[in-house]
């Protein structure tokens, strides 16, 4: 019998996922992962105080969350120096991505991105029937003089930068940001991905301005909070559009354990230092890694570093592939201009001594394969 | 400054919740909850089996969840004798409500529910721009063929009913509902909410018929399974339909804790019975309640019982804010025809206890200031 009808946009999508997932690479290929360094999770875990807090919480299973989410929401907006009602919770920085693309974007608008930027961002796009301009990165940064241009030239209604920068790990000082910022329309809503905010070098953000009614900022507790599997990001924004959150979110999606955790989480900072400072030996590591297999590594502010394999994205695909033979499971760009790179994340010493071992395995089969 | 503009959909949304959660409550009223039996979650908790599988994956919390769910997917495809790809998991029954609301109900569709049913759904057909047709209910049940006429009427793209029902307990035996399916246009998705099925009596759910393309079935962790703080439930149906989830949802966004804890509870059958004899003793003890201050317990197929007060709305509802002064967190329904009535949760005898002792207290306030 035939199915209803989906909607016109509906109707029109792919059924797709922007990432798939390491679970699933070990189920299609049969390889166990002996490094999961593709994610750009924090192998060195969460706080051992949110770690304490979902256990304790575990009793409390049984509960409906908060739906208000006010615990998290105050201690973020204490710590930010902005108010409880300037920050919006969300399954995930992703799940926030969904829902302001959702409050904004209705079929046909224009929207503007960086191509090779955040695929995940795109799919919210896609799936509200917005039609997405590409601008290319230049060298290995965004391009903000060119995704300007494209938002004047198109009318874009939302734009989406990283800062710092996914998949390349560049960033840009807080002036370039603010530049853009001031230069910005105000009928473009300025989406500005910070996950890896944490990890970034003093002077990369932007001082927060709640005031500006087109700037939505996105965190995560998923990156230099080692809480991915958990699900909870926030969004630091205009009352009104942290307020628009309320007509469309799922009120009660923000789990209880999520929320107990990201708020002992926010409570340590000296985990968080002591992360911060894993993270930035491991990069190192990394770096000395690909320097003894002649690949350039490039400058990185966040939890990963992206690898410039030195030919082409077919060769750097065979290196990826044979990583993953190996049962490294790392990711790559796959747009034009950046897919000679792959992107190893940062991780304990375990997960580095594997890469130290397969890497020159890898290059060495992709190599004999060209 | 003045904000980017809203989409036409979104701009005309209220900033609303389905439900306000008692965390809230309490906080507003500054009275402590004593006895929390108002959100049909269960007090008797999950199955020690998924706290144990909460404790054991705390330390994988830095992981992003597997987002095929696969293990808890072919569990459940196992469970119920069908293929993994006619169930897709969401966070809660609530997020795959709204995503198979987008994926079927364009602004101006018209989609039918009983007036007094419940309010999330209402929620997410409002917030894709659908037009909502009420039917009231016939006595203390949804009334069946007037559903199907109004479908019939207006040309309905979406029909939802809940059975058992919530917010009054009552079911239709599994006949009944089947009829209705034969009689449903094709062009008409039956959103059939079972999120109460493990409670239910024998024959009161239909068998599973997977190559309908017209039903979509959601079931839940958070009742029986006592599982509602970590926002997992699924839904049953065509394999396209199924499918066209992987278009909208947020592909990472059940969390992992939710997915170790769900696939554990599914295991533990026995732990399922035992729930559901207490359950079935609480709704015993509370009917004894109501029968000693002389108000109508009426049956239930779920985990609550719905009290008649025997007056109107308006005193009902003093009933329930006496109640809520004394500490006890009840809900009710507020649709006339049913808002004579209180909805209590089945919990655990200390509860029961906090409930024999205030509501003859409540009542006699309520009546007292009449």
């Amino acid at each position: 019998m035939p199915l209803p009808p989906f909607t016109a946009v509906a109707a029109n999508l792919p059924e797709t996922v922007p990432f798939v997932g390491p679970e699933a690479l070990v189920r299609r290929s049969g390889i166990a992962i002996r490094a999961r360094i593709g994610a750009n999770e924090s192998g060195f875990g969460p706080s051992p105080k949110a770690l304490a807090a979902i256990r304790e919480s575990a009793e409390m299973s049984w509960a409906y969350p908060d739906p208000e989410n006010h615990d998290l929401r105050t201690a973020l907006a204490a710590r930010l120096g902005i108010s409880a009602e300037e920050v919006a919770i969300g399954e995930g920085a992703d799940g926030l991505m969904g829902l302001v693309v959702r409050l904004f974007i209705s079929s046909g608008d224009r929207v503007v991105t960086s191509l090779g930027a955040y695929p995940t961002f795109n799919y919210h796009v896609a799936g509200y029937g917005g039609q997405i301009e590409l601008v290319p990165y230049q060298g290995v940064s965004e391009d903000l003089s060119g995704l300007l241009s494209a938002v004047r030239r198109i009318g874009a209604r939302m734009v989406y930068i990283a800062n710092p920068d996914n998949p390349m790990g560049s960033f840009w000082p807080a002036a370039h940001i603010e530049d853009f910022i001031a230069a910005l329309p105000d009928t473009c809503l300025l989406l500005l991905d910070e996950a890896y905010g944490e990890l970034a070098p003093q002077g990369s953000l932007p001082a927060i301005d709640t005031n500006r009614g087109n700037v939505l900022r996105l965190r995560s507790f998923s990156k230099a909070y080692g809480l991915a599997g958990l699900r909870v990001g926030y969004a630091i924004g205009h009352r009104q559009i942290i307020g628009a959150f309320n007509r469309v979110r799922n009120h009660f999606g923000v789990n209880r354990l999520a929320q107990a955790a990201a708020l002992a989480s926010l409570a340590d900072d000296q985990h968080l230092l002591w992360i911060c400072d894993r993270i930035a030996a491991s990069r190192q590591r990394i770096a000395n890694i690909s320097r003894a297999n002649n690949l350039e590594a490039l400058p990185s502010a966040t939890n990963f570093v992206t690898l410039d394999c030195g030919r082409d994205g077919a060769y750097a695909l065979r290196v990826l592939e044979e990583l993953g033979r190996l049962g490294v499971f790392v990711r790559k760009p796959m747009a034009p201009g950046l897919d000679r790179h792959i992107r190893i994340s940062a991780a304990p010493e375990a997960e580095m001594a594997i890469l130290e071992e397969t890497l020159p395995l890898a290059l060495k089969a992709a190599y004999g394969a060209s």
